[in-house]
């Protein structure tokens, strides 16, 4: 019995679309694909009892080994029974390999074949990621999906790249050094890659997904492919899409690499993104997605609707006596709350207002993406276009 | 029909105690008293759902008039139907009169016969509170029982009185200005008394409470309970007691104060307290209470239970299984968080843990609550003790 199993169930109809409807099953349970993870970064999806979590519809979270790494370390959580039990969440997780994290806060210098050096953020001691020791740290916490160490270089400066998104904190590298760059990060993600299968001590019940980089250059993407899928692993991640590229590089480099990838495995768009994002690559052919948009906007005020966000702040809504979307069955919009109600909170800084906002939030996209199976299921896309006129938008979202 | 009607259900059987078995009924639903109100500074108790409030066993709540006067302000509290509607409390609410806060942030020599002028801690603008304006604003705002403007004179400083419960912002007088300042507050509070029964706009909906003061001098207490219940209100309460004087003076002053309340009315105990400190007042004969601290110490990582608080930033929880308290049914303890995880939580800066310790410290209150108006109905005070040490324990608990 593998850690993981894939069930393709249907293929998009629409010829247009190579989207696909899945079920993956874990150790602790399965979830429906394509599949929206909210975010949990240090085991805990923030202000949110696991329980209202699931009751939003999300089936899988994503934690983040850097995070738990520093605090409370990995041992801990492993002592007391790994992180589902630790955090009690009745369902399947999966952790990051710390690379995204330790990559774009390390210094250059510390950038080495063996790994990542980096002084805590917390109490500033050295600490030395690499792919063996990000396994190790990935075997004790326990999660359901674990993630390869890999080397994601950052988007090259060229105006129509730097287009922002705001995601991620990584600068852009000079133009003229990006191919080396590219070349370097293919190499050490494929080597770090075998280093990986060869660390991983739990193949039975933790799936070692590969991730796929070579940024913006179709050719290094199909190179790395090639590398990555050598590896029999149990599902692959399309890496380097989520760094600050703009979403017609998302779509470019996601229509590309998602059909070279195996079709019996699930496909991960790592740390995407907006709506319009999320239905491009599903019908490019990924069926998973992680991002910290729902509910770190949540936090910040703003508020998803399918016509766009909306800030809570703006005083235009200090009398709003409507929910945030009228067709949002969120405990947020369900219960009744008001924009005047969400705004005040918000003003006067009552940590209900983040609350009521992660969960409409996550209950937003959530919504999307049961939509989005229902149009493979039933050929039904030119409903999500109607419904979710924020996926058809330009602009991020 | 009046805003508010008192059943007094049973009288307590245990001769030491004139604890009292009752029912409270206004326009938004009923409470079970002796009753303890979380406390919802600016309409909202932080970090919980209404719904989540309501299904730990808290039946009112209590919301602040001097924060909701600055923000939003009342009118727009009004427009948007009420307290209740806009904050989706699907109960009672109590408002204070703003007195307590104005009182404490106040300069002496800007407090009058015709009331307090005070700047905005948040935009600096001058506002007069009153009588008048505290009613006016409390009518707006639309409480199920607000409260009178009262003068609540502060502690004197003897060291007998200044032992700390740490409740209350406000500096002790000199002992030499204690009596004379405690005459004025009795003369204030009673002439400001009946400008608030005249300036009452909703007495068909909205119960207003009297405010009996006169510090730890008893005679004073006397006197000003004479002047109070000269108006023939729906309930009255006792102020002053929460501004630092310690379990003894509290014990002193409630025991002897509470006796001579009407019968008939519900008797409302303002700011406290303690467990300890809400046994002793119930065998008093006191109805109702509210306090900041289970939600306070919550989010300070202090866990009440019943052998006293635990502070769970203590390295000593860091691998510790047990969850707070076993024989609570709160979600935190029914949920399995552990105390290893809810540590974490806090040291790592993640609101949950505020979240889920604010369940769990209201719901003891409330557990404690029922176990006390188990013990009058059924005369088994002994289990309270038994139970709940804490109520047995010398100290502030
Ligand atoms: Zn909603
Ligand atoms: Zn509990």
């Amino acid at each position: 019995m593998p850690a993981l199993t894939y069930t393709l169930l249907r293929e998009d109809g629409d010829p247009g679309s190579r989207a696909r409807l899945g079920r993956v099953e874990t150790p602790h349970g399965g979830f429906d694909t394509p599949a929206f993870m909210p975010v949990g970064t240090a085991a805990s999806v923030k202000g949110l009892l696991p329980e209202a979590v699931g009751s939003i519809g999300a089936q899988i979270i994503l934690s983040n080994t850097y995070h738990l790494l520093l605090r409370p370390g990995e041992e801990l959580v492993q002592r007391m029974g790994g992180l589902q039990k630790w955090m009690r969440w009745d369902g399947p997780v999966l952790t990051d390999s710390g690379g995204y994290q330790v990559f774009s806060f390390a210094d250059k210098n510390s950038i080495g074949d063996d790994g990542v050096k980096f002084r805590s953020h917390l109490d500033g001691r050295e600490i030395h990621l690499s792919p063996e020791r990000s396994i190790a740290v990935q075997n004790a916490l326990g999660a359901d999906i674990i993630m390869a160490f890999d080397d994601c270089p950052p988007a090259p400066d060229r105006p129509e790249v730097v287009e922002a998104t705001a995601l991620g904190p990584r600068h852009a590298v000079p133009d003229a050094e990006y191919q080396a760059r590219l070349a370097q990060a293919n190499d050490r993600t494929a080597r770090w890659l075998a280093r990986c299968v060869k660390a991983h001590q739990r193949p039975a019940d933790q799936a070692l997904f590969g991730i796929v980089q070579g940024g913006i250059d179709l050719d290094a993407r199909r190179q790395s492919v090639e590398q990555v899928c050598q590896h029999d692993l149990p599902g692959f991640a399309i890496g380097g899409v989520a760094v600050g590229e703009g979403f017609d590089q998302l779509k470019r480099v996601t229509e590309h690499t998602a059909p070279l990838l195996p079709e019996d495995r699930p496909r991960y768009l790592m740390g995407v993104g907006y709506e319009r994002d999320l239905v491009t690559a599903v019908r490019a052919g990924v069926d998973m997605f992680d991002c910290v948009l729902p509910t770190r906007n949540a936090r910040n005020a703003n508020a998803f609707t399918p016509f766009g966000q909306i800030r809570l702040r703006n005083a235009r809504f200090s009398e709003d006596e409507r929910v945030l979307d009228a067709g949002c069955d969120c405990p947020a919009c369900a219960g009744g709350f008001s924009r005047s109600y969400l705004r005040h909170l918000f003003i006067a800084g009552e940590m209900l207002g983040g609350i009521l906002l992660s969960l409409h939030n996550l209950r937003h996209f959530q919504r999307l993406m049961l939509d989005i199976r229902a149009a493979i299921r039933d050929n039904t896309w030119s409903a999500v276009g109607r419904h979710w006129p924020v996926t058809l938008a330009e602009g991020p979202g």
